[in-house]
């Protein structure tokens, strides 16, 4: 475990721009005396109680800067198990930094990013799943992975991955114990009961490692891609999908928006959606960029939605997409119902009976009279979830260092299946338990470096 | 005084970014209901008592939303005097927005901008100039435009106000119940204690609307130009202003980004500075828009920065910037004094004794060796501030609406001051005496109505 250091650290806690309150936070064994020489109230507040809120007044020197109110938590109870002070301000940027200024200029270090985070994992208030789940709560955009870093952070994984790792070191112990006192410990039949451990282990882990599949959907959200020629309905399908009444848009810092992209939260499930050029065969040089874009883009989504004008016969420009989505997950729009169809849904099904799309859902919608929309929801989730999202029990892993973990702790288990399969001694057993173990502690943190501890934390947000 | 509402409102009162700690405020009777609809801590809130800090968690039916600080405030001790709760959440954007709609959905009604301050103003916490100076805090945007709001959110100009309005409500009940009763009450000699009663009022009112000057250069900063010839230097100078060492660049959300303004904290005073184009004689189109554009920046600005190049003689260019610059509040910068100079300080300043120029100042500067740049910040904090600003006492008025009154309640008083002097019945007196009560009352708030009451609290922003 790495020692704390000593600062006290200080960091503005809420998002920096004008706004009703802004919070400067303190955490350290000096955080009240240091309080004490700013602030101003009915008594000072070392002789206040814990968990209590105190009006008064921030002054630098004579001159008062602020009104406040002060939340004063004494250390273990606090977030990072420190004394902690944080000072709600006014919610002004000019302010909140002077508040912060202050502070510095009485003895507070500026905190690095996560640094709060941090000190409640150096200080036993949680493991590093549970550490990473306060940032990954943070940029939550939907329900799912909301939901997804809440049970991370109630310590689901933890426990999940102090259960298996309490039952590698239980084995691992047993076999030195045997092979120390082979006298009165015997192995007789050990192998196969670990080799019931093991299957179990694994099972635990792959579910793990598959879980990243959905993690990333949930986390980052699908990439769909819409694609059809000129004029079958495209953007109007986009707006529907965009209309207030269902879609919240989420609008978030940080975005990318080197491509127009569109972000759609379908009830709880984030869609980025890019909307491409028409889809034709054409000379004009511009027009040829528009899809060679698309068909980059198609490669790299997790969804098509491909907009057809039923209205109109498909063409040889209908091949052309067929062949850039081949093989991709994809949903077919018959749109345009509205008018006189010249596509019917069975006919259109059929003729993909032989291709390797096939699988795909093909759905009827009108973007003007705004029906089928619900189905393709519907269809969307049942692709993407296959009804086993109910968050009752699951762990989602979003992170690649976890994930990274959980495939080195599962080969190692896979390396002790082989031992025990060949009858190997097995004292050879323990080397890839222990490593098995040491993988599955850096998920938890217990058997980590600093280095890498600080690097996780770098990616906080400042004042978290 | 108007009739508040039933209503239990809810914000969210941090800015929406992702961060640490995002705070949803909600106000009213029914705030502690309804927070114990969705808080589960160790106890319910409605057995809790005052300004306490309680850990919990946020739940949506069984499925825990986030893991949260609420603060409990009842009424009347509270920002609105009435029953608060702050929940202090994660502060992601999705999460805050989550826990905001939970508060909506289980009973409290979307706070509209302004809506707590206007609270805590309606239920007495504070008068309509008090409330103001909460916004004006907000967006204080260096230390003087943040003392000011914080000596009128103190009440100085509350308490001026009011010392003003009870002269007057005196002066005239006196001169009512006199004529009421004039065997009893005699007005002999009234008159001449009036005037002086006018005078000292008229001397405050004057200083309160004279300091409506320096209160916009306080709270908006000095509009300052930078203008001189190609290559003087001028954007070597800004360099050296914005250098990070003096200065403190405050990038504010909202600020017009229409201009390059540049803006520059020097130890406390804002200046806005637009750097122009460099001005000469010219035929070239682009130039020429330049030019002009140049020149009308001039005409609006506070302050010119004239940037000349003292290796170099002067020229009929410089002869169109002195047009140009005729009448405004001007500091010449002798530039380049880090190379043989042509054109000496005291030279350049008797060639201005005969202009309008003549009372600026002309100052020495090496934007290369960095000198001189203290006398330039030195220069304008005498101009602008002349010594006076201590911040002691004063106050400054920053608000056109509260200027205005004051205005108009001056306007009255020159009235009586006049029915005083040309000697007309004492009755006449009392007209003009309740309109400037009147007037004054509209900055304190006791004699405005509703619909002005809500035009001002609906520039404040949400959740505040």
């Amino acid at each position: 475990m790495i020692k704390d250091e000593n600062r006290t650290i200080a960091a503005i806690s809420t998002a920096v721009s004008p706004s009703g309150i802004g919070i400067v936070r303190m955490s350290g064994n000096q955080s009240i005396e240091i309080a004490d020489k700013v602030f101003k109230g009915k008594k000072s507040l070392h002789e206040s109680k814990s968990h209590r809120i105190h009006y008064g007044h921030i002054y630098e020197e004579n001159q008062m800067v602020d009104e406040v109110l002060v939340m004063l938590m004494k250390g273990p109870h606090s977030f990072t198990k420190e004394d902690t002070v944080e000072i709600n301000c006014h919610g002004g940027v000019f302010i909140v930094k002077k508040v912060l200024d202050l502070l510095i200029k009485n003895g507070a270090s500026p905190a690095l990013p996560g640094e709060f985070t941090k000190r409640a994992f150096l200080n036993g208030r949680m493991d590093l799943s549970q550490a990473e789940a306060v940032s990954d709560l943070i940029y939550s955009q939907n329900d799912y992975a909301l939901k997804n870093s809440v049970n991370q952070l109630k310590g689901k994984l933890k426990d999940t991955i102090q259960e298996i790792r309490n039952e590698i070191i239980y084995n691992t112990a047993f076999i030195e114990t045997a092979l120390d006192d082979p006298e009165h410990i015997s192995m007789e039949g050990f192998s196969d009961k670990l080799n019931i451990e093991i299957k179990k282990w694994l099972k635990k882990l792959n579910n793990l490692i598959d879980s990243n599949e959905n993690g990333k959907i949930i986390s980052e959200g699908i990439k769909t891609v819409i694609v059809g020629k000129p004029n079958a309905g495209k953007s109007s399908l986009l707006n529907v999908l965009l209309g207030e009444e269902r879609a919240i848009v989420t609008d978030i810092e940080g975005t990318t928006r080197d491509i127009l992209e569109e972000h759609i939260n379908l009830n709880g499930i984030l869609l980025n959606i890019i909307d491409t050029a028409g889809i034709r065969d054409t000379d004009d040089k511009v027009e040829k960029i528009g899809v060679s874009k698309a068909a980059s883009y198609v490669e790299e989504a997790d969804l098509i939605l491909y907009v057809i004008d039923a209205s109109r016969a498909l063409d040889e420009n209908d091949e052309t997409i067929m062949k850039m989505i081949d093989g991709k997950k994809c949903i077919f729009l018959l749109n345009k119902t509205d008018l006189d169809t010249v596509i019917s849904k069975s006919d259109f099904a059929s003729n993909l009976a032989n291709s390797n799309l096939k699988e795909n859902a093909v759905i009827e919608v009108s973007a003007i009279n705004i029906t089928g929309i619900d189905e393709v929801e519907e269809t969307i989730k049942r692709m993407f979830y296959e009804g086993n999202i109910s968050f009752n029990n699951e762990i989602f892993i979003t992170n690649v260092r976890q994930k990274d973990a959980l495939v080195h702790a599962k080969e190692s288990i896979l390396r002790v299946e082989s031992s025990v399969e060949n009858q190997m001694p097995e004292d050879l057993y323990t080397i890839d338990l222990l490593d098995a173990y040491e993988y599955l502690g850096e998920i938890t943190g217990e058997t980590i470096g600093e280095d890498l501890v600080n690097e996780i934390f770098q990616k906080f947000c400042m004042g978290k």
